[in-house]
């Protein structure tokens, strides 16, 4: 199956310095994939030049005139950037002249636009950003890491359902543990939207298995697939193992420069030291899937380098390949209509 | 200037096997100590026979013939355990007997008998739960960890007061940076009662830094001294941040015993790993300080060994050393005068 991608090229850190390298070896890699190459098309055609004779019909570019700063504020860019990188590649997703956009510019830009071009799934009240994580066996996905500050049950429960279908997608997994971020493991734990959205869950059909405490989030697939949670706490769970893995990281790094005999010692040890650092890399788990919307976008990390703006490609890949919309809408459909018989 | 410390002897996940050594390792280190244990005095008694000999005056068992299981619910925990060695260990800091309580037990029990018996500092609303964590450069301390779910601005507004004086102590330092811990620096991000309570620091007298994300929590001190929360948000972050570190740790240990040869790597690089390890020991971070009573209180992670108990009881020397309840106390009057007069 022939799948297309909208890049937008000019977005993130570094734009098409990590954009177009990144996007070269996705299309070395498989052949039935097409990009299309969104931004300043002098700019783009220049550093393309040989690359649009090798790969053909298979790489396009595709001229936009303005750029989303990193900085701008969500309303700005949506108000006066309509020919931004961004926006252009959104609208290819929603022309159909795209199957998914990956974009590393600005996040609260990138939702706004994303939410006023494709609009929500019907059924569905809120668009939520969703991440895999590393974790001591498998994978953690979670759900929603800052597009909501403020969720109330009902949106948490919708966050669960489509939740489930992309880590059934993207792990080809039947029935994903799905668990609820808690402060305790506790009925009587939580705040109130926390407490509802348990009943609410609980009475579903999906694979729920209760509150879970953050220290779960890296525990994997032996204990739960699928953690859902507000975007403030999700977004603050997420930035804080970051902030901890870079902490250790650099308490590594220390242990090791102490002198030179600490240094020689790391000299003995760098291969099994780059196996530890490559097995949690964050890079092999850059792209967040915004999901909710009537098409696929996915956000890459700001600072991504070529491999991790890769791995976003790939994640847009699988999730094209999966059908993933079409999942999502279907389940909310069914799920919707099951309440109504009630 | 000499010290007593009630202990409940009881709590945790071992009991006296861990209260007592630790306890004892405390008494041989500072001579101006005195340490009360609380429990079951003929198992303590028993156990603690030939140094209550060693030690006289300055060991002392108080009995008490009940104790809060781990799992009670706090409720129950303060209606009907009214002989526990917690309660009793609490009641001997409210009549003035001890300067302050260091338990290893149910949390939520703690937090509720601690509040019922000892009453609250007049201005404050709430008890909070702080910690120190460690960070690339010394600590950061972060509040509440899970005393309050749901918290106004006026509430975050009085963590950041109590808090200060807290690591004005406890890390002599004079003007420690505070930061309110949001999902993104810019004013615009957050929920209303963060956006709120900005608003009240940044009209303070305290050093108020902005908003923070969960990546500053383990930045350390270049960055920010305290992070004010709510117990909901906090209490995830504590807990992400320990399960990103056992999973660290554990994908440390995987590569260093893939084989033979990785095996006799990690032997050579043993003292270097283990240096590494004590750096981030949590043992070393354990006790929580109950700030907002009137009267100290330290709360043991309940799975604490003999060295990480003996943390948390030094915690409290030092915060009856700081006198930090007085400490406190002024300040929030202060603060509430000048309220009065503007």
């Amino acid at each position: 199956m022939s799948s297309t991608i909208a890049i937008d090229a000019m977005g993130g850190d570094f734009g098409p310095q990590v954009t177009i390298p990144a996007s070269l070896k996705c299309l070395q890699a498989n052949p039935d994939l097409k990009i299309i190459m969104v931004g300043n098309e002098t700019i783009l055609n220049k550093l393309l030049l040989e690359d649009l004779d090798k790969f053909k019909d298979r790489l396009l570019v595709k001229h936009a005139s303005q750029q989303v700063e990193m900085d701008e504020k969500p309303q700005s860019a949506l108000r006066s950037k309509k020919d931004s990188s961004m926006r252009v590649a959104i609208n290819l997703v929603r022309d159909g002249e795209a199957d998914a956009c990956v974009s590393a510019g600005n996040t609260g830009a990138l939702m706004a636009i994303a939410r006023f071009v494709l609009k929500m799934i019907p059924g569905i009240d809120r668009p939520a950003i969703l991440s895999a994580l590393p974790s001591t066996f498998g994978h953690t996905h979670i759900l929603d890491l800052g597009a909501n500050v403020d969720c109330t049950a009902e949106h948490l429960y919708q966050f669960a359902i489509m939740g489930e279908e992309v880590v059934k997608a993207v792990e080809h997994i039947d029935s994903p543990k799905i668990g609820l971020l808690n402060i305790g493991e506790e009925d009587m734990k939580g705040n109130e939207q926390v407490k509802a959205a348990g009943k609410l869950l609980e009475a579903s059909d999906l694979n729920y298995i209760g509150y879970v405490e953050g220290n779960s989030i890296n525990a994997g697939s032996v204990k739960v697939d699928l953690i859902v949670t507000d975007g403030f706490v999700g977004n603050v769970a997420l930035k804080s193992i970051e902030g901890a893995a870079k902490m250790i990281g650099s308490k590594l790094k220390d242990a090791f420069s102490r002198n030179i005999f600490t240094k020689l010692a790391g000299l003995v040890v760098y291969p099994v030291l780059k196996m530890f650092k490559e097995s949690i890399d964050p890079r092999m788990y850059n792209g967040a899937s915004f999901i909710g919307l009537r098409g696929l976008v996915v956000k890459s990390h700001g600072g991504a380098d070529e491999l991790a703006f890769e791995t976003a490609i790939h994640l847009a890949e699988v999730e094209i390949e999966q059908n993933l919309t079409q999942k999502i809408s279907d389940k909310v459909a069914t799920t919707l209509k099951n309440r109504e018989g009630v």
